[in-house]
């Protein structure tokens, strides 16, 4: 540790940036826009890998992989999905190098130029799509479940690590139904999964919706969304769901026998989480001390510190906490015992509370004298000392109850700052010091689009679960048949 | 099933390609070189993937990500490393779209050049050694054990799907070390790890060597190899772990303060398999009825067909067979029961003979009444008769059997196609019958490349257990100190 991090509240943009680097989770790499996700960063990575797969497994899907690279011809064939993708994206144009003739290094061989462009996939409905066409004859092929684990390139102009990258890691799941009610049921299943997922695993609390036209994924019906609050009050989309409609079927001609024996198009969904949510994980619990990662996606749930003088006291606190040790891991809990002597145990406090440990055990001779240990917990910074033998009860109590408090702290952030107005004046003021904001809006493209313009915020969603109350729209003043999530975004 | 598979006396390579596409393991796409790896060829993957996962954490590595993009400049760097694989590769040139001015579809648009090209990663030292280079200023920096998963790209003229495609999954080991002892040492262990999996998990005995230079990877001082025999006498090279020296340190300055304090470069090992070993699992076990899986690979390891006539016969059968499922279940296999009644339990049977499932029990009404079971094993296509009450005993050793039977099978078939011989006219002709030969070779590159113009064998490894026999080389009659393994290969 060397000096203090940036306070979130007079630089959140430089905290996040560098929690993620002093905690060791990523780092920007020599390539424009891509990220290199450090050991530390990629373990909690796998850790929402491992939940959101099983989950997506118990709910029948399976896994499997589709081609990195998309022909140009196929991301033309679906109108609106070409325009809302085939913009910004990585061109493979040639297949070779050679030798430079100047004896200096390598250059493209011009007669190794590709017949059709390759586009490295933005995201893989046309690609899949194009597959589906052969997998698809009858009902009774009815429905794929299918998901994919697959880095994606989207040629961003201004990146920030984890929240908006050229390269990014995720999960893309693509099924296709027989009938429209069981695609919509699909869509919103996986919508479920995902605020499951946020909540219980992330502890953020996440707000349900579905997007207004303008903010659908391009080509999709509609769009459903999960919504994030951080603490600078500014909203992140966490995971979205898309009803494909046969928008997709129709453009790669994908038609199946249905029970009547007419022909008729599949319908689709697709969903998508990426490693976007890291960044919402940081941003969401994270102190200016560092780190806060809930216990059941920390690489480290316990680190015990052993406090020492010399090798005769630290064989001794070695033997009291191995039987410990072994204990917590039949339970399923990871715990590092760091008996580095490189470093002194108050660089260590200080290590692991960057890196968002939950839990931290400190013993010295006194401790092992008085049958005690100190246990520090990461959410709260509070310590307490416990007796010796209760530890193998306490500690797996105590992580469940740090990611309860984790949740319900965000969860009362959230809602703290959550704002219902029904002023032009009160909603400039509201969007502009931060948080969601639940206004009355007309519906139109134009008034979104108006707000867009005069505050920056956009509609997050139209909330599942808001109340269906009428009012006017705080722009136009026209009528309204609800409230809509408002913020400004990342 | 529609009409039987080819025979492999008849046709290998046709017998390969249909139990590849019958089995459901994979396809080609639209995407020239591309495969889709489909769901069941995708869950056999995942089972190798978990268990060599684990066995890259048990022995000290971490996972990590890093660019899909090696900027060109990058790849120059390492002479040696450029020659090998700055060949035959994909080249981003542009980085965006945009619609055609004759108003049909998209175009590349020129004004979105790439300053420099990035190239589609054909394996990952280049960009990673760039990034190691900000990581590693001490030793106590050292070693760094990471290993990434991730797709990879080399734009092959000629392409067989899991045996060699233009984009691939693979794990990619990327070390450093303070001395060129700890990175052989490493070298070694990740070898040792292959083969282990290889053989315990896969049930593919392998030999392990070193390669001759010219066969190694390009940029390496070392590469080690595990290659198995396949059933037509062709050799594959299931895995290599590659001893890189300081090679990589010196093209990209990764220099790092020794205990002495003295400035010295890294030195470094890579190592990587792929789904190529999918081919290799497909080629090593199955026969003329379709794929055979060891259990410890196969998604289904036991599938349970009830036999029959009506809702009833079949109530009772499910009712009877679901404290069994649960049993195996609680013991970590995998079970399915097949009630689809869209099929007869004929096709069933021979579907899951084509997929390999290992264990298949049949269970009708008779079966009910006395009390038994049928058990078919898909190693032997035997069937017994089994008490049923035994069941939850006799099938978690019959899984354990057939992984051994397997084992031993393909182990007694690669010893009875290993040959000895001593001249040129013996080595020819058994060359061209297939197997492994091992033949004293004078150890010049000049030789090794005679017999491969003469007969397209190829050194695949100078064996680490071979007999240090001194002999006189088959081509040359030059002096040998040792005989080295020589064959077709894939």
């Amino acid at each position: 540790m060397s000096k203090a991090l940036p306070k979130r509240t007079e630089n959140y943009s430089e905290w996040y940036n560098e929690i993620v680097k002093r905690a060791g989770l990523a780092e920007n790499s020599s390539v424009r826009g891509c990220m290199v996700i450090k050991p530390y960063g990629f373990a909690i990575w796998e850790k929402m890998q491992r939940a959101l797969d099983d989950m997506f497994k118990a709910t029948g899907h399976q896994n499997a992989y589709f081609p990195l690279f998309v022909p140009k011809s196929f991301l033309e064939k679906e109108e609106q999905h070409a325009e809302g993708f085939a913009k910004e994206c990585a061109v493979v144009t040639h297949y070779r190098l050679k030798a430079s003739p100047d004896g200096k290094g390598l250059i493209v061989d011009p007669d190794a130029k590709l017949e059709e462009e390759l586009i490295v996939r933005p995201t893989s409905e046309a690609v899949i799509w194009n597959t589906y066409r052969n997998w698809i004859q009858s009902y009774r092929d009815l429905p794929i479940l299918i998901n994919q684990w697959a880095n994606v390139v989207r040629w961003e102009m201004r990146t920030r690590i984890f929240l908006r990258t050229a390269e990014f890691l995720w999960q893309e799941g693509h099924t296709a139904h027989a009938s429209k009610e069981e695609a919509e049921a699909e869509t919103r299943l996986m919508l479920d999964t995902y605020a499951k997922f946020a909540e219980e695993w992330m502890a953020v609390p996440v707000i349900k919706g579905s997007k207004t036209q303008s903010e659908r994924f391009a080509g999709a019906e509609d769009t459903l969304c999960i919504e994030a609050l951080m603490q600078d009050g500014k909203a992140l989309q966490a995971g979205t769901s898309h009803f494909l409609g046969q928008n997709f079927a129709k453009s790669f001609d994908v038609q199946f026998t249905n029970k009547s024996g007419e022909l008729e198009y599949a319908w689709a969904t697709s969903w998508g989480v990426s490693t976007r949510l890291m960044g919402a994980l940081i941003m969401a619990h994270s102190d200016d001390s560092g780190l806060v990662l809930p216990p059941k996606l920390a690489p480290i749930q316990v680190v015990i510190v052993p406090i020492y003088k010399n090798p005769e006291d630290l064989s001794q606190i070695t033997a009291r906490i191995e039987p410990l040790m072994a204990k917590l891991r039949d339970l399923g809990i990871s715990v590092k015992f760091d008996d580095d002597d490189q470093q002194r145990s108050g660089w260590k406090f200080a290590e692991y509370e960057l890196k968002g440990v939950p839990v931290r055990i400190g013993l010295g001779m006194r401790d092992l004298e008085n049958g005690t240990a100190e246990v520090a917990r990461r959410d709260l910074l509070t310590k307490e000392t416990v007796r010796f033998e209760d530890l193998s009860i306490h500690i797996p109590t105590l992580l469940e109850q740090i990611q309860t408090n984790i949740f319900e702290r965000a969860t009362k952030f959230r809602n703290s700052n959550t704002f219902s107005v029904d002023t032009w004046y009160e909603f400039e003021k509201q969007i502009e010091s931060g948080g969601f904001v639940l206004a009355h809006w007309d519906g139109s493209p134009e008034t979104e689009e108006s707000i867009k313009q005069a505050t920056k915020a956009t509609i997050r969603c139209i909330p599942f679960d808001g109340p269906g109350e009428a009012g006017t729209c705080v722009k136009s003043g026209r009528p309204s048949a609800r409230r809509v999530l408002f913020a400004k975004a990342y």
